[in-house]
């Protein structure tokens, strides 16, 4: 039999999650406004590096890997939901097609956060049936990245702040998901899981300037979302702080230390390669030339 | 040494779990905004009742009890704040003060429930590192309250339906957390926890009936939020329904369902006695007379 290929792995498993919200005589809106959020994907990069991860690890349980792959990618289609909304960014679209609160109103992309937050856990607590040993320490993960002090609320409230801490507000908005992704992968396998951390802030804060590339030089057609977001809100760009080349420099360097740091384990190398060509995959096309 | 009493046992696990939201160089505000949504404290019914199953069954686990019980109150107070949002009830008060979003904006009310919700399944997560085997049974208790089809998350989302089906809405907004009281406190206990899903039903369409009486006869003095609410937004009210006498009869009728539903436990005799009180002390000051 052959293995199955780690999108589909993804799509089947957030598709088994969401089938569970879906049925039972609940609001059929709500189910709907759900399932827009999380359908058609966007890149699952957190969640195909969770796997990557555990698949380095030598993966012993690949529901829970499932799990917690789905449960991160949960979060961040909740934390998007929110994002999106007329309070923060308040942005029209998203992955291309209309963000939620514009299509279901503002009240149903509230709620579709929330349940979207709970799915996550509730994601994690079935798989954990049957590893339940395992589940307290991945469910400290995934919460960490989520809430306060240190997760994406966190991180997006340092938009509320009268001053903000930079590298604090990055960390906690981008960098948490992404350490989350490593460190569950590695937890749902049954290793050292702090050990994968520093692979996870590396790839977070590439993930970050590529954004932030992106919001500069590409189209909002190609994007799926309004660009010159940062200039708009006056939020820090690694653009402006490092100029074009400096920004595309350091997204090497990230890169490279982000393989680096993959600590010692079965399948090293192969992930090592995975990253440095994930992380090209993160420049933007007009770039590519550029770079190289 | 006297056993603490109930209220301490809540007010207590709340702040430790607070502590954990508010240390680690997070965003000071959110911080803030989440303790100003826990404390000062309201009735706290649904975590007292909790505690309440978990002692009549005999617990074996302290910490875990006040955890469930924390984690349901937390999910509480995040349905509250969601709840009184603009795009929601837009309610200026709440327990006698400005609601969140008035007092802290409301970005950062959005904030503020999504980190609660997160805090309350790792309060769950934080307690059963001691308990793992009992974990993902609590966390499934827990998530089925708090999200989709059947949870608050969904309760609140049957007000975004063309057409509402008003059991399933009072079920879900009301009835749920309460059924995840007394479940969860019977499996925080290491008991056959379904069989206090009845409890929790009854006692939850019981504060469901006392809530509409105090919507129609309290001042929002007494109250410390807005009345007439259900006028207001065309929301069912058993008032409505059943006429003030009608209503009262429904509470009394559903005070005495709720302590024959009670299972065979060592301490039933005095959980029975526990849920008569309490319920009477629902009726508003103004009707106890009425219904004497």
């Amino acid at each position: 039999m052959q293995p199955t290929e780690p999108m589909q792995r993804i799509e089947r498993a957030l598709a088994k999650a969401l089938a569970h919200s879906e049925g039972g005589g609940g609001p059929p809106r709500l189910a709907q406004a759900m399932h827009y959020a999380v359908f058609p994907r966007g890149a699952r990069i957190r969640s195909r590096l969770c796997l990557a991860v555990a698949a380095a690890c030598g993966e012993d349980i690949p529901a829970l890997t499932d799990a917690a792959a789905c449960s991160i990618e949960l979060l961040h289609c909740a934390s998007l939901v929110h994002d999106d909304l007329p309070c923060f960014d308040n942005a029209d679209t998203r992955r291309g097609k209309p963000s939620v609160h514009v299509a279901f109103g503002e009240p149903l992309a509230v709620l579709t956060g929330d349940a979207l937050i709970v799915l996550s856990f509730q994601t994690l607590a079935r798989a954990a049936l049957r590893a339940p040993h395992r589940l307290a320490t991945l469910m400290l993960i995934v919460g960490r990245a989520a809430g306060a002090p240190l997760g994406i609320a966190a991180g997006q409230a340092w938009e509320c702040e009268p001053a903000i801490d930079l590298a604090q507000y990055q960390q906690s908005k981008t960098g948490a998901l992404f350490s989350a992704a490593t460190v569950a992968g590695a937890a749902a396998a049954g290793h050292d899981a702090e050990a994968w951390r520093a692979l996870g802030e590396y790839l977070g804060e590439a993930y970050q300037v590529a954004d932030d590339l992106r919001d500069v030089v590409c189209t909002p057609e190609e994007l799926g979302k309004p660009v010159g977001q940062d200039e708009t809100y006056g939020r820090p760009n690694a653009v402006q702080r490092l100029g074009l080349d400096g920004a595309i420099a350091r997204l090497d360097d990230l890169s490279r230390a982000a393989a680096g740091s993959v600590p010692d384990c079965l399948g090293g190398v192969a992930l090592r390669k995975h990253i440095l060509s994930e992380t090209q995959r993160l420049l933007p096309k007009e770039l590519a030339v550029r770079a190289a």
